[in-house]
């Protein structure tokens, strides 16, 4: 009975529109990486020092954000536009994605990342490929509240976005997911990197062969993305909420329609 | 019956609706305020004389931007996207929400400041919160004037931002209230901070432990506020007006429908 | 006979409706100007020698992009969101206004730029107003063919924004218009300041009391704007098009819908 | 009958409406090439070693992102709003536009660049117009490599820009455009220039006499473009699909609606 449930859900997941789905996530996720990477390793090629240049920041940051609110874009109505693991993962938490798609996804991620930033080493003649670090003076514990925080911030923006109750606000819900992404860069960029996309840091460790700190990555998101995921769904907008109750004070404080 | 009258208000203050849209606010200017002032002390750390570049300039305009834009999304439908005493205290000047629910939101907001600023201060191990200040050669009046015309920008797209009868124009409304900020911090960054957000100002001072010139930072943006609240509702767009009279010599002057 | 019209026209000019939309272009004007001049002023502060950084034309350029798209949409349903004389100008060319509206347009604008420069003077202790001015090498001429491409591009795509005919492109109308001009900055900025805007530009020539080319910034802008009213009525999308056959190539060409 | 067939083709291809579209092709590319290319000898003017700085990349990259958006909004609904070889050849490649037209549209934007820098050079009295170059430790191959998957990123946002199936998405399809060129200037920048525009790179070459790599910027776009368009209208959403079954998983991915 069971394998035949797995078997259900197997078949489901590798249907024509499911195949398309991981498709559209490889793709946005290695254009996405291709940008924030490259972005990152273009900084340190005109300047050296470039960790420490405020402009630099902003290089990366503008780049995170443009990239994302595009890859999101392109592949909103065919996967949903995850493009980061922790996202997924906090669609998982609620049940939005079943964890067999969730995994389908994950595997095509990490792949995208792992190509994108391999592709930047080949073409750019072996030029180091950047890793995100934390500042010396931080512990692994506060670079993980960090990263937890800004993905928090990232997947609640997420769920806002593809929303159907809250109307025509979701014609610009990619807008506003890659505007969150370039706020947290330059907010936490010297102090954790700013990442929030563990397959980011993953296929930039792997290739660099540097994995330090890389559980920070994984940890810090994925509790901030399913904190993110279960604060929306049951606190702030439930979904078995009857919507004349759920705009009782709404209407008389917002002008919004 | 004053104490009868009261006590329904206070019962409308916390139905499930009002105390969800108190979190909403709280959740939202925390998320602000971490990447507004987290924004502030990455530039500070990557350049300690950062307050005198351009460049970290541009990075503090565009985080501000960016994180206001998006936290504004996500909350536009549950509290109206205030993230900013100085919007609640335009709204409440008008009628907009009572003065109750102002009161609790002002609340939600000075908490989310603090604990967003003290949050930083832990997570990155001590460096420094860094507060709003006036130019050398201003005087607090002049801040204070300063102050009161960006916020009065900020408020009145704010309004603008959420009258229904804009028609399609709500849709890009966050987008809009980010960017005001954004240009605003711009010009007046060097000469006041560009706070426009009494909170913000406030967190920051109670972290870090300087008041110096606190009262410009509330008594600036709230003056503003209420004369973008008052500006708007009486004399640009007036609630009573009907709307075929408002539209008469606009539809020759205009051509967005 | 005569008299009779310009009384009708002069009755048509004061009534409440029009009335407000010179308020409104006085109140985006003034928003516009603040944040422009003030973004230069701010990195002149920080940098003595701002005009020979690219960081602060960065921020110059951005300060511009977002104030016009949020004083664009502020006012863009009340006056139609011109916020520049140049913009009024090619408006009336092509009979979109009246002249006489026009010329309450031009008094409002010059007043709101003049107040807005003298407050900023006077807020930050007398620092000085920056001026428009034309790169050493180049010539008058050169200046003004500079201006007019680019308060063309502003001026077409206020055309394109405001058309009723390109349906539900004309919500993200105000964000074009922004999006242009600071293009425009960042591509004539060392040449000529990239002004585009005749009443910003004299605002601080009469506060700093240098009119220098001020010539310049009046017959480049205005020339730029006629065109591209002329090419965009006429040509491009004359009004009397049946909508049939202007819809006929692009439907197989575009797929926007 | 070959040549009746011909014939009708050109005779479609000289309507009105079409020439109309050259025309609009023509003036947006202008305009574009103009920003993008007048921003690069911005920050050559303010500082002559802009080359190794990134805040002169965050000035082309924001100048090309917001340039880009707006001409693309501009002409968006008369020619599709191409503005680049390499966006009109991923059209052709799937039948969106038929071949001839494609001619003329080559036609035009390679006229209208040239005319572009032609114009800089005179207007900034012989300034020296810049070109796009590849890093030195560079080969040829990974710079096409480089600047295929860039354009691909361009090519196949257009495709999703302009799909109708989309629905209300469309809407920001001029801004997703220009933000995706904007993140690949801040990611391919110094290595190839981040060109993803064959006319862009010729004109410029034309008007500063040095052609070299010239190659490289015609096959790397082009071969991308075609992937992106072939991908797109293949494999990730065929015209052909029934609208029902392509909805089938994404629907319970995806709240966007």
């Amino acid at each position: 009975m069971a394998s035949t449930m797995l078997g259900a859900c197997l078949r489901q997941s590798v249907t024509p529109a499911a195949l398309r789905s991981y498709l559209a996530e490889f793709i946005s996720t290695f254009l996405f990486i291709f940008a924030s990477v490259g972005s990152s390793m273009s900084s340190r090629k005109l300047m050296p020092d470039a960790s420490s240049s405020p402009s630099a920041l902003v290089a990366i940051a503008v780049a995170n954000a443009f990239a994302l609110s595009s890859t999101v874009y392109i592949s909103a109505n065919i996967s949903g536009g995850h493009v980061n693991p922790a996202v997924t993962f906090g669609m998982a938490v609620c049940g939005r994605i079943s964890v067999l798609t969730a995994m389908f996804y994950w595997v095509a991620q990490l792949l995208a990342s792992t190509m994108a930033c391999l592709l930047l080493r080949v073409a750019t003649a072996g030029q180091a490929i950047p890793n995100h670090a934390i500042a010396e003076e931080m512990t692994g514990f506060g670079g993980a509240v960090v990263e937890s925080v800004i993905t928090f911030a990232l997947v609640y923006t997420v769920y806002a976005a593809g929303d159907p109750r809250r109307g025509s606000f979701g014609v610009i819900g990619p807008v506003a997911i890659g505007l969150v992404v370039g706020a947290n860069v330059l907010a936490a960029g010297p102090f954790t990197g700013g990442s929030m996309n563990p397959v980011c840091s993953f296929g930039s460790a792997l290739i660099s062969g540097n994995f330090k700190n890389q559980g920070v990555y994984w940890v810090g998101p994925l509790i901030g993305a399913a904190i993110a995921g279960l604060v929306y769904d049951n606190v702030m907008f439930p979904p078995q909420l009857p919507s004349d109750s759920s705009h009782g004070v709404v209407e008389v404080v917002v002008g919004y329609n």
